[in-house]
């Protein structure tokens, strides 16, 4: 792989965002290093990648996803990962994760590949973080809830459990195996440039095809991510006093932790995971709230946003579903504590906008997306021991312990 | 990447044609064998693949597609690969050319690819080849004639003149880099598989996505390959005796050759190129009709047919092209001279259907699809020579002679 060093970097606080950084070449080989001295471009060779990643999981949260394509993902995932799928599909009144166990056991043997899979709603595993009072992913009655978020987050779990460094999210509904092969390796990639620990690889895309007029557009943004980013960089520029458009991947479904900047963060729920990932991280290293992380200020935190060569082709999911995301993820940005109350009365509008209720006097963002804990609160010896004995939809392949 | 063993494969003569293999796994990491023991299915790891990339040429045929298209390709190409553009694009009144080259020296700086790019109109070429004697690609006025059978040809002739054992073609109106990365590997693939140095490699795609209703089909056969396949599976029953479907790339534009198999076809001129290498395999090894070829025959040929895991995103080129790609094809299975009589009959009506021309008493395929002759008979370092000292657009960038 072959790409851009970061050309501009926006820095808040212990924060580097790094502008979006393009692909040059998918594969780059064996041979080290430049035949020019190219100083401004990174190739990684095949062993580099391959090293990091040996050190990643890759996590697919799973919601009646058609096989076919999940199917496609895996082929697409190199062997080198740990592949950890968690399932929110429903068991009654067809058991479709049943269905799903069956197809990855199956591909499972032509693959050799090593895959985890575990149900979001099993009730042994909520038994398990209730008795780790890890109780702010919980639903009232006990089990894990049913969201997107909560999921990812089971997900970093099950990878800390074995041990990964590294942990990458890609969705269940893409129609290009090579594509997510890219975004694997775009982890790999940035986790390879980054100076600090703590670093989060987001993905952005160079098109998004959409079916038009009965032919395909490739068009660049959708309107959730240009709101989005919008904001979020005026929550930037309100604290740095520069405008900036510097932030492009605020709804990156496709993005990955190294895991000592995922052990720290809180995870909003839904839809709103993605970019508050970015106001997590604004609130906490920033330099504006006072830090309860001298090592990660020491440190630093990095962002990295590259771009793909590969459009992204995946299910449309419909208007609905983008609006939910849309107020999921300004309500958010609102709630913040960073958030200046010009900007909070922007957003609040935008969001009446959105959903048609008239303005609420006071916006109950955290009762609609709770925030889950960090998951360096679940003591993992004792998670992963009650797991392995206990959770009856844990599944395990490739001879993974 | 991890696939097949070929399951099922007719044989024909010398001939070896395997049936469809799937590919399971895009990257199966550096990791050497299973852990497990399969014996059905093949892996080869970055090491076994980066070797035999070393080795081989990706021919680009390129006539005015989209340089955005031809950049995303570009980068989806790994690095060892020599990339051979074979341009057929005006020079007048805009010249493409200039800026075919001139989009590719400026991606280059970036890539630090090793690049060849010629036009297939240079009237150097012309005459070098006139000089040569390799009479059967020039048109009257002296020039490499104009389809892109014959920028394939000349593409072949640079391949070997940089020494390549194994050329690839790929087209240069693909949306997807991650796709063309996955075809050459599979190139790749079927080469490191292959226990004969005459060695086909074609892709058979798993799907070819098509817009209708304004929403994305996932169609798996067009109508051209489908009535291809079946008169060129016809054509092989009829021999054999045994009816079988086992041809289903006779259309593949993504295809691959080694340079001893290269070195003794003829090729058939415009988009009949492709099921004419079946055709022309089966004259020459298949025992039908004598070989001239002993060396060839005592080794074996053989044809691979991989199905990718990515699904073919392309530029839909209209109905007129798929007749004219669909008369061509069948045109060269009657005109074989080991068609029998009653599919001659079958193939002339359904071209009678096709091009609403009523039956001709005596079909002059071979006037239309003039045949170019094996490339073995150009003394190449002759040819490279003239090339290097004489053609004004010839262009070589990375380094290369």
């Amino acid at each position: 792989m072959k790409l851009d060093f970061p050309r501009y970097t926006e820095r808040l606080g212990a924060v580097s965002i790094h502008a979006v950084q393009r692909i040059y070449e998918l594969d780059s080989g064996k041979s080290k290093g430049f035949l020019t001295s190219h100083q401004t471009i990174k190739k990684f060779d095949y062993d580099e990648i391959s090293n990091l990643l040996h050190d990643m999981a890759i996590v697919i949260p799973l919601k009646e996803e058609r096989l076919k394509l999940l199917e496609g993902v895996l082929s697409g995932i190199p062997n080198e990962c740990l592949v950890i799928i968690v399932s929110n599909s429903p068991r009654s009144p067809v058991d479709r994760y049943a269905m799903e166990v069956e197809t990855v056991r199956l591909l499972g043997r032509f693959m050799d590949k090593r895959i985890v899979m575990i149900h979001q709603r099993d009730s042994a595993v909520g038994s398990i973080l209730k008795k780790l009072k890890y109780n702010s992913i919980l639903d009232s009655t006990g089990h894990v809830r049913a969201g997107k978020a909560e999921g990812m987050v089971l997900g970093l779990l099950i990878a800390k459990m074995y041990h990964k460094d590294y942990v990458g999210f890609i969705d269940a509904d893409n129609y290009v195996p090579g594509a997510v092969n890219e975004y694997v390796k775009i982890f790999a990639a940035g986790f390879g440039m980054a100076s600090s620990p703590y670093c989060n690889v987001r993905i952005s895309w160079v098109f998004k095809p959409k079916v038009r007029n009965n032919s395909l557009q490739f068009s660049k943004w959708g309107r959730v991510s240009e709101t989005t980013n919008k904001y979020l960089n005026s929550l930037l520029s309100s604290v740095t006093g520069f405008e900036t458009d510097i932030i492009k991947t605020g709804n990156s479904g496709e993005h990955a932790l190294s895991m000592p900047l995922a052990d720290c963060l809180h995870y909003s729920s839904g839809y709103s995971i993605e970019p508050y990932e970015f106001v997590d991280v604004f609130e906490k290293f920033g330099g504006i709230l006072p830090s309860k992380y001298p090592n990660v200020v020491e440190k630093g935190v990095e962002v990295f946003q590259i771009e793909t060569r590969n459009p992204h082709f995946h299910e449309d999911k419909g208007k609905m579903h983008l609006n939910h995301m849309l107020e999921g993820s300004l309500a958010i940005i609102a709630a913040s504590s960073i958030c200046p109350s010009d900007l909070k009365r922007a957003l609040r509008d935008q969001i009446s906008q959105i959903t048609g209720v008239k303005k609420q006097k006071k916006l109950d963002h955290r009762t609609r997306y709770p925030l889950i804990a960090p998951i360096s609160t679940v003591p993992i010896a004792e998670f992963a021991k009650e797991v392995r004995e206990n959770a009856e939809t844990f599944y395990r392949l490739g001879g993974l312990k």
